[in-house]
């Protein structure tokens, strides 16, 4: 027996990369074990930033891709596009007449995204919520996984759903939020959150050779400009990755300790991380080579799972028509 | 050879009232010998501004039986519920994306929303022109016919359009106005626009006693306090509905000249009116009697409609989720 159902969306970004793992891909896979899951690949969100979408097919294809790899069971969890279940959109248009603007205009989110693209303040973005609410709603699940910074979305969708129900009758489910510990993952240049669009990150299906290119890019200690300075491990990125990623504890404490003694060097240490991530990431690796064996079948279980969100979105749409008094 | 298509949609507000039928339905019946037409009960609009929605399904059912006993003809037109398409859900959350939210917000109409109702204004009030402009284009609709209040929400639909065009390619039609003339009728009190909502109205259905009785309420030329004191025609109400509807031309010239002279009275008019207008309106109260037969025939006429609107509404969404580039 599952504890619940989870929802949990996330825009094509393509190519994973070990912050996307981290703060969301890890969890998804843990969470498998105990819930019903619905994970789903928002592209329509994606339209609300996005000015050139000749990309989104294949971001979705390489961002799933990874996800299989990485251990989203698609027998056990529903894997879909969002898109392709169009009631998203049903729910989206009616709970849009609940929803008061006042709500969505003080929505800290909206105001930094006016920051971010003053020229680009389109009407879907200020629905950015309501869209989220009605992801979470039409497949009433009651427990989404948010970070910190997700909370006043989740808090909003609650709000929406209380309002609904309120006005036409307990037919959606308001949802609980999970909050999930995310570690920040800086990248390369030790300053930044690694993100794609910085190019400061490394992806999980990167090659030994990727990896070890990259990695010996990265920004130490920047106080240690000699191989026979001390170091402090505490501020350097390649600590901090090498043990969330792959690092034996031990290992870890005894690099640390040399670090600050000078008796290992920064290329010597990141040349270690790098063998130890790609090595690490070899099953990963393995195993989206094999998906990608067959490039049909991302498509074939996006497309089942599409065909599950649907069974259970429908039967949500059938209730809040009739809840609504739509003829 | 049909010169092009038409979509207009009416928001279900039950029974069809004199104002309704001249200014909009007679225009609907007539447009139907040169354009392929699609009419649409605009029943999402609706809930825009209802709060009580419980009405919606039986106000369909009755505007729809007046719309098909006025010669609306369900065998040349496409006559049916917009939620029963839910492909206009999908379009309108695709517009969305590219509709800036400084156009909505300096419609006039939506400023107008704004102040009657101050404590509703949701998120899909401001959104209403998209909506409108998802379901015209959706239908791929060439002609609009729209009274001159209307035309700045048909703009904006065009505006719509062409972004969505230019951004995405040439998918969808930017559809044209139609202006029609629509002469204002008032209502009963002869000072406001005929509305069911202020009472003021007479059904197209009002049986003859029905009629006469709210015909003997119609305010006429408020200086002409006696019997034995002249009227001025030109703004007396019974005239002007008398000539709109069922009044030989030659019979109300000849009322207007006894007006003048005191010698007919305002009662002696109205009962004329009254029974005139009861006369006309014969043939669409035998034909609704009849529809009204089977119960089911309203249903099964719109559910026929919605599909054939389908047929038209799935070709534009797929070929839209291709141009956007949706997976």
């Amino acid at each position: 027996m599952k504890k619940g159902r989870v929802f949990s969306g996330a825009r094509p970004t393509g190519r994973q990369h070990l912050g996307n793992y981290l703060g969301a891909i890890r969890n998804y896979v843990a969470l498998q074990q105990d819930y019903d899951c619905v994970y789903c690949v928002v592209d329509l969100h994606a339209l609300t930033t996005l000015r050139e979408t000749h990309e989104l097919r294949s971001n979705t294809y390489e961002m799933v891709l990874d996800w299989l790899a990485a251990g989203m069971d698609p027998s056990a969890s529903i894997i879909f596009v969002q898109s392709q279940v169009p009631q998203v959109t049903e729910l989206h248009t009616i709970l849009s007449m609940v929803t008061p603007m006042g709500w969505l205009m003080r929505l800290p989110t909206f105001k930094e995204k006016v920051r971010q693209q003053p020229d680009n303040v389109n009407y879907g973005l200020l629905g950015y919520p309501v869209l989220m609410a009605s992801d979470i709603a039409l497949y009433k699940a009651d427990t989404v996984p948010v970070g910190e910074d997700q909370l006043p979305h989740l808090e909003f969708a609650r709000e929406v759903v209380r309002r609904f129900n309120a006005q036409f009758g307990p037919i959606l489910i308001e949802p609980q939020a999970k909050l999930s510990e995310v570690p920040r993952v800086l990248g390369l240049d030790g300053v930044n959150k690694m993100s794609k669009s910085l190019n400061n990150h490394i992806e999980l299906a990167a090659s030994p050779e990727e990896i070890e290119r990259r990695v010996m890019t990265m920004v130490t200690d920047p106080a240690r400009r000699y191989r026979t300075d001390v170091g402090n491990p505490d501020i350097c990125n390649v600590q901090t990755l090498h043990r969330l990623f792959s690092g034996s504890p031990e290992r870890i404490e005894e690099i640390a300790h040399q670090c600050r003694h000078a008796s290992i060097g920064c290329v010597a240490h990141k040349r270690e991380f790098a063998r130890d991530l790609a090595n690490a990431l070899a099953p990963f690796r393995e195993r989206r080579a094999e998906l990608e064996r067959d490039p049909d079948k991302v498509w074939d279980i996006l497309s089942d799972g599409a065909r599950r969100a649907r069974e259970i979105a429908t039967k949500t749409i059938a209730e809040v028509r009739e809840a609504v008094g739509l003829p």
